[in-house]
């Protein structure tokens, strides 16, 4: 598995590995388990799509806020790994927060952005459970949030 | 520990395990722990129980959203498996979401539906540390959605 | 890591571990992993804070209710490990729910109460990967509702 070219083939480069928003790290190693901390829609040091499905952002650009989650996360895990994605085993778990409308019923649908390119990346080790539910609302006004546990080896 | 036979004790049958509602699978084993991805109310293949805790949906309704959430989870859990519930060890955490107007209050009754199942049916290997929120909308409408990390053995 | 020591120089005094507000138990360790369930800011039996982020909660009330979470998820932890914190090794991660207003978008100010005061009390072993939403309730009307994942040795 060659995560850059990967990213390549998809037109995709890793952004910096973004600072958290908080008084935490952006990952912790336990066992072979990686817990990355929940990544926003940042991109180039702003979050890229705020405001609520169902009121004021469209599904398209809720998707492509779950991707830029994966490549932010991406961005941690490769800091995290010294920049060798060959350690990566399996992506294990998602859990997707979307800031929605109290009708708003397409939350798979929107996180499917992060899910469908962690397989486009990493193939079969990139498909993970998942939970996905709908939010009041999340940290800077952000769309998504999405936290990743990733199995590791070495 | 006989999952079956505390099934028919309640009355209960497994059903077939539900499809994911999006590019996710339905389970992931990492070490000995299976991760099972965010189950909905599925009863033959529609979600039964949609709404809003506070406005639209009882507490009675919501309480059996989440026991089919478990029987989802349980048929899951069986299929990765290979029906063999024996290898079932512990439950070890339930991550409980409640679709609900702002003031509700009682979560914890509606995930209790879930917990108070997963003791009857497992016993001991049951009991489980829980975390229960409400949150704005979940996929499809549904009321419920619970999700589940259970060890195994083997 | 003296962790009676550490609160005695903050001025805090660990509560009773609280009873669960539901059917389920406070702590379940998986290897070296303990989960915590979701603990809500407790004091003196009672829900100290509560209402919404946004609305009738304001930023510095909410942090103390995050640092109750914590003295509460650490009494529950001091009665799983006999009272032996020296067996803390890592808080691994921290599930941070904040009820809000859809409008709201400090969470990560709210659950930098609990980060800090994990780190003011465990030095490196407090530092956690952490996410942290807005949800529309919490049970029994709390601001804010802390899960914890603690890694343990012995």
């Amino acid at each position: 598995m060659d995560l850059q070219a990967a990213l390549q083939a998809q037109g995709l480069t890793l952004p910096p590995a973004p600072k958290p928003a908080g008084s935490y790290v952006p990952a912790v190693q336990s066992g072979n388990l990686v817990f990355i901390a929940g990544q926003l829609p940042f991109d180039n040091g702003v979050v890229a799509v705020k405001g609520h499905l169902g009121a004021d952002v469209s599904l398209e650009d809720a998707q492509q806020a779950a991707r830029l989650c994966v490549l932010n996360a991406m961005a941690v895990l490769g800091a995290h790994l010294d920049g060798d994605f060959s350690r990566i085993e399996r992506v294990v778990r998602v859990g997707g927060f979307v800031a929605c409308t109290p009708d708003f019923t397409q939350h798979p649908a929107v996180i499917n952005g992060a899910s469908d390119l962690l397989v486009a990346l990493l193939g079969e080790a990139g498909k993970h459970a998942r939970a996905a539910v709908g939010v009041a609302a999340l940290p800077l006004g952000a769309a998504v949030e999405i936290e990743f546990l990733v199995q590791v080896r070495g």
